[in-house]
């Protein structure tokens, strides 16, 4: 039914959308060449930690969660939290679980190993960084013929490059092709990413690739730039998006329930019927968009009344090894929630492979018209919903969006 | 009933914590002086675009809206952007309002101005910047008499530096007192803030000022830093927080909706039964919190196996003059919505009637035992709820969180 272009990145300084007639098309030259390299998970530095000592911090934080901090203003959630407390304490004892429904999930397997690490010492930035990249782009239902109106490159320039424009398609109206100015943008930045002005700034990017665009149109961009002290700097004008995912805190023994997210130490407990996991992990950064109103995202145009590289949101996060990043159009954002970007990532060591179940996702949920996304919860909250006598009935605005889906991960590996 | 101490910060080099025998206490030097500059709305600098370009740049704007990108999977949503179309069309006429309920609350009334501005262009960054800060402390309503157990500080280093820390009270079954080591942490912090190694580094003020703490206890904490040329570079451990507001585009003659957000020509329309705002404020960034499970966020602590200023996330914001920071303890953001926010902080020109609003809902709501709170939403999403046999009877989890509320506002003005 569509017909995705995903591909692992295997060279830098290359644009690319999706064409019927060729899988990838690449718009600027292979001055370079970069090797992707496989994230692998180095040993813990830290083996001197007893498992006594984690046991002990453990119970504190398990202890220190039952004070007032915790507390609500109304009976009913202390009597739900006072409901697990036996749950809570059941972490100084071998493992007995009362009052929790079986059958979890295994989602991450245990680790044999006995020693504790926090995320700074598994993921130790030692070393320079970059990023090993995987793409995937699958144009809207009805645009397939036309490749759709996204586009990106990937550069490895520096710790690397990644952006992705998104065309505006209303200017077909105008018998303007959409996708002429996102590709040439694209283009045109992946041309300058190494320019003296730059000077590793994505807003300069940002501003001069605009300048070089000629092609009539308008889209939504995001840009980042890894530096390699793992400085990750962003611009972003629209709803594209950058999302940050950092491996949880590992304690060896421990484990986490997948629905109740508690901490248990099962090591000692012969009872296989509990499955349980690992903490995944978590989202530490976040982009947000830029709108004038519902659904109507700045942008960067042909026009001259319009948004320009002044308006974007420039932010920037300090990346370690280890970390994952997700870019990609609204596509991707009206269409998978937050969490299952997060947990789709965790389940995938491989990037590319990581890429296309993000974009796989997007698109069945925006196929799915009974699909509760970000799209129509937004919606809602914004004033659309089904008429009133329809409410009446119970009927409610639900679906997700069709729309060009892109996607970039990006693996933060020592380089 | 709580004994909110709040206080326009005067003074730079400043730490402050609630007190019941002195309204706000000083720990640190007051070395320094500042002039708080009350933010004034400069004139666009361009004056030169007319109203015709405004009304075209607009006309698109909708136009393009209309498109396949705005287009959900099920008709039910396209039936309902469907009948706001002739809303849309509106736009390139003498609006006459007819299918939007009457009765608007005007939020912020019209600039008589023909001339169109960018945000770049209203808030020019062209000289150095600083903040103009106001604080609010509400304590927790069965801690008013110790004074709560977050501390804060200001300071007008560089460009400015503000942070938060709240104090882990489950150290009280320890007999420990949960709001030393906040109060020391943040009394090291200040001293510090001007140290040569930390050289303008939140993440190295972190380090430094947690070894120098010797208190017993632990304590989540953020710490911001202006430099004077806008970008605030942040560290944070735990679920402390910060939200960055900025104006909307200004489009005098054009205004929106407070419902439908849609954006209107009225210039011309002599129908005062119409009350419609300009657009508002945007929330252009936003922390995300640390937690190892819900309610059990990342701490500084005194004991060894704990989080570390390693384990922070580290982030920048590039701010422009008339953009605001909103910074608090999770007593905040647990008990206000990112939009309750945005929507205050429009109301207020005065940074610390801003902070003292903003406390004020969060108090107000951490008593409403109706109201569903982000942090009773959140509880619910994590597996909290009430027992299956009250939810059969339609109950669910509501409820604000009674927690110590610490807010910070800062809004960046010319220096």
């Amino acid at each position: 039914m569509n017909a995705p272009a995903g591909n692992r990145t295997r060279v830098c300084t290359v644009a690319g959308y999706y064409s019927t007639t060729r899988p990838l098309v690449l718009v600027a030259s292979f001055t370079e060449l970069s090797v992707l390299v496989k994230r692998t998970r180095k040993p813990s530095r830290r083996g001197s930690i007893s498992r006594h000592q984690i046991q002990s911090q453990l119970r504190k934080c398990v202890v220190l969660e039952r004070e007032s901090k915790r507390e609500m203003a109304i009976p009913i959630l202390k009597a739900a939290i006072s409901d697990s407390h036996e749950f809570f304490n059941s972490l100084s004892h071998t493992t007995r679980l009362l009052s929790i429904p079986k059958k979890r999930r295994l989602i991450v397997s245990a680790s044999a190993s006995a020693s504790a690490s926090a995320p700074s010492e598994i993921n130790p930035l030692r070393s320079e960084v970059s990023f090993c990249v995987g793409t995937h782009l699958i144009p809207h239902p009805n645009k397939v013929d036309r490749g759709g109106e996204d586009a990106f490159f990937v550069s490895s320039y520096n710790g690397g490059v990644v952006a992705v424009a998104d065309g505006v398609s209303g200017w077909a109206e105008q018998n303007v092709d959409p996708s002429l100015f996102p590709k040439e943008l694209m283009a045109n930045a992946s041309d300058l990413v190494g320019d003296e002005e730059v000077n590793y700034d994505p807003q300069i990017l940002l501003k001069k690739a605009h300048t070089a665009t000629s092609s009539k149109g308008s889209a939504t961009v995001i840009v980042a730039m890894l530096e390699k002290n793992g400085v990750l700097k962003i611009a972003s004008v629209g709803d594209c998006g950058l999302r940050v995912i950092r491996k949880g805190k590992k304690y060896p023994g421990f484990f986490a329930c997948s629905t109740c997210k508690l901490l248990l130490d099962v090591s000692s407990s012969n009872d296989t019927t509990w499955e349980l996991i690992e903490l995944t992990g978590k989202l530490i950064f976040s982009t947000l968009p830029q709108e004038h109103y519902f659904d109507c995202p700045y942008q960067l145009s042909s026009e001259v009344i319009t948004q320009t590289y002044l308006d974007a949101t420039v932010t920037s996060v300090k990346l370690l090894e280890g970390d994952t990043i997700v870019m990609g159009s609204d596509g991707l954002f009206d269409n998978v929630f937050d969490h299952e970007i997060v947990s789709t990532i965790t389940q995938y060591s491989d990037a590319a492979e990581a890429a296309k179940a993000l974009a796989d996702l997007a698109s069945n949920h925006s196929m799915d018209s009974n699909f509760e996304s970000p799209y129509s919860l937004e919606a809602r909250t914004r004033g659309f919903d089904v008429p009133f006598w329809k409410k009446v009935l119970g009927v409610k605005l639900t679906g997700g969006k069709p729309d060009d889906i892109t996607v970039v991960v990006g693996q933060v590996v020592s380089s």
